[in-house]
């Protein structure tokens, strides 16, 4: 796709401050990006190559200072959604092959919506449901019995046991597997005793996971992705774990079973939440922190091992680095404290000795 | 399957202290059950559901108080066990489909146990062994000369490379590779020279895995899995380490190489485990937990990063959450001294002035 | 292959210290070896099984001191080096089938070089470039665009995504995912607008990843894994990171995106590196340490949550272990002042009445 800056701009919500006319097909980074391509201001790190970008535009905030350069900009309320639109506009999202191939297993007791694909040897077992537009790319294996909406897809080598649920446009990235019995042993007489899975795992519409994440299914009733949320590469969510709304779980952080997130959560990577607890609404986890009790709802930052309010953890930490150095002190203090009471003990020996 | 609460109390071996003609038809968690579900107090945290909830029984310990309410009570020694007694009668094992799919590819010098299920797809290479009654799903990889005993199940995408052993009923979720080279490189001249990885990984009977671990071959001789022992998901076990048996390693567990760990040891979430250390029977590590030194046999309870007895740990915890008061405390203290000091030396001024 | 401990010794840069006729016909480990076989001391814990081997024997560094019983010992300047190269020598690299098999789908838009091995069920899509001599596992999938250069290995199950580019001599283990789309979402009105990701992958010579490894594509620009470097398994690389040459990545370590890291870098197990900082040549982060900042060239050694040079990491845990002890003596040392304070007024009190 090819257009004037002011042309884009007007697609993405931007006001141009420099020159309109050049045009555009595509995006790059500040330091890469070519006379034809657009670019964004994405951390203020790199605000010192705003002046030499070769780039024909910059996407900033409304009120980025000039650039000092002739760089021209493209001012925007939220400039980071705007470089998302410039992107959709100018590249658009990845094309999928069409229809259902001869050299894929669909279960003659399947139901496969319209406009599906289904490309070779991917697996589809008996009263599974494929909805509308759905896409499934090779080696993948749909349980019996699990619905997915439309316009899902499911990248290679994802695996989705039995009697899971997808909602609408819900992605999986390669080597997903969702559903698999979760970690649950009766220990008994020496033995840990598998107790059967019959539970579920529902994702809600519009969820994406990337690659290689493990979701197990409930023991009984279902595990939980609500609606909206995004997960990294290799998150593991534990059995009957209820995943709120819009959480963003970044690289390899793990759940473990029966917890429950509300909406808006976001954890940083390698981020570790215990069984059976909280986390509220809005709530921002720090990455590797482990949380291991209950959280309010309400916009709260958190951090460390066990997780605690951001301020008290950086503290923690702040005061952590310096130990070696307090102990120093706290040595010295001791060395002060007995020579003070040996001189006192000495005056006071003196003015006894006196009286 | 159907029952009355009386005949599924003597299927698990426990009392009725209720009503005990009420029909029951599945499990299901506490605040889900319906009139016809067995439930379970999992949890003390769940306990005020007891009295509201609707299932026909909640199995519980023999010394639980009664519900207050007019909950049914299926009193067991051991009520998890007995939970999973009741989910095994009600609901029974996963039943997976039967025969050899003309679509798999058996190796004509690979050997097929009686009553074995293998998939389109999965791919069984020459000198395999697959034991009786052994299920293998669509996408799975079984290398040369690799062996499983009898009764296990490989789900989908599973990857076992060549050489390796898998004993009876070994279970491997959706996404496990056994067997890939470790991570063994000479470094020399400045290239890292691999080592060729020609030993092997041992899994032994009734070893259950989820979903994407990584268990890396022995560079000579064999990884070992012993018996009994369970994974949870995305588990990684470096090579030539040996895991004893009736271990549960949780979530994300990763050990490095050459280690080795005793029976009965429990490892939370995230623990990492440095190479070429051992870990003594019945230890139990906290989760995000890292083990740098060896571990005596004894029921030991670990945590931290290092590891420490976990009593030492928790006090490290709690002092460090309250170091930044301490450290107010020690400047305060240090106040003190000063003002102490300067106090004393003037009185001694006095003193000498006076003599 | 079997020859003499001598022959071995001469192919290896050794030098025999005892006994140089035996044959030899493989490698194990100190305490397994049999009378045939050649071993080597990986760790000084287990120099005391030197004088009671079978080994016909054993690779050492010049210096090592005389087993003391009869052991036949190989002396090398680089010993760790010289058994790598005795289990070459003696056992080999691991064999691959080879050919092209007819169950294997390759489109006809594909370039697949000379002698490669495609095997059943790989899935080689339009316009991909397969190098000479490359071998592709059942269940891979290679994606649209996608070259991989000279005798590469991709493992069962391996999926890389289009676009993207694989150097000579690349390996990737079971379950790697390479190019799917990284964690990149522009949050407006209360949803993740996802960005598309219309970046790659590139991974330079020389490259080896362990099992089930995750490396997202750019949004724009590349993801880069330089020559030479080694991952284990579960390592997740984010969007648009720099991975630089010879690094080794040691298993389930995590690196978000927009950082760099320079070469020769080394990273324990469990490492978290945070998005958009940089890591100089030759550092080494030890195991489940958390970067959240730059780090200069030149050879440092950091740990600790977050960070820091590892010898004040190491004085902080120490420090912090013995932390309750401080609080002890903080709680004591407070008890002293307030009673020096008490004592010392007092005899103000007194000098005044006197006055």
């Amino acid at each position: 796709m090819s257009m004037t800056v002011k042309t884009l701009a007007d697609q993405i919500g931007a006001t141009v401050d420099g020159e309109a006319d050049r045009l555009v097909v595509g995006c790059a980074g500040i330091e890469e990006a070519r006379a034809d391509e657009v670019s964004f201001l994405a951390n203020v790190k790199y605000a010192r190559h705003l002046p030499h970008t070769a780039a024909a535009a910059v996407i900033v905030g409304r009120d980025t200072a000039a650039a000092g350069g002739t760089t021209t900009l493209l001012r925007a309320d939220d400039p980071y959604y705007a470089f998302r639109q410039a992107v959709v506009v100018l590249h658009g999202f990845r094309q999928h092959p069409s229809g259902v191939n001869a050299s894929a297993f669909v279960s003659p007791q399947a139901t496969i919506g319209r406009d599906c694909t289904i490309m070779p040897w991917a697996y589809v077992e008996a009263e599974a449901v494929i909805g509308d537009r759905t896409v499934i790319y090779p080696h993948c294996y749909v349980g019996a019995r699990t619905r997915t909406g439309e316009a899902c897809v499911l990248y290679p080598s994802v695996t989705v046991y039995e009697d899971c649920t997808l909602g609408d446009r819900v992605v999986l990235h390669a080597g997903c597997v969702i559903g698999q019995d979760g970690f649950g042993y009766a220990t008994h007489a020496g033995e840990h005793h598998k107790i059967p899975h019959v539970g579920s795992v529902v994702i809600e519409d519009d969820v994406e996971m990337g690659a290689n994440c493990a979701i197990d299914r409930a023991t009984v009733g279902a595990t939980r992705v609500g609606k909206g949320t995004k997960f990294s590469d290799l998150v593991a969510i534990g059995h009957g774990t209820r995943i709120g709304r819009h959480n963003m779980l970044v690289g390899q952080v793990g759940i473990a079973g029966s917890s429950e997130t509300g909406d808006y959560v976001v954890m940083g990577g390698q981020v570790g939440v215990a069984g059976h607890i909280r986390i509220g609404d809005q709530t921002q986890i720090a990455a590797k922190a482990g949380v291991h009790a209950d959280i309010p709802d309400g916009d709260g930052r958190y951090g460390g091992i066990p997780a605690v309010p951001w301020a008290d953890a950086r503290r923690t930490i702040m005061a952590a680095i310096q130990l070696p150095r307090y102990v120093q002190k706290i040595r010295t203090m001791e060395r002060r404290i007995v020579e003070l009471e040996r001189r006192l003990e000495q005056r006071e020996a003196e003015v006894d000795q006196e009286s």
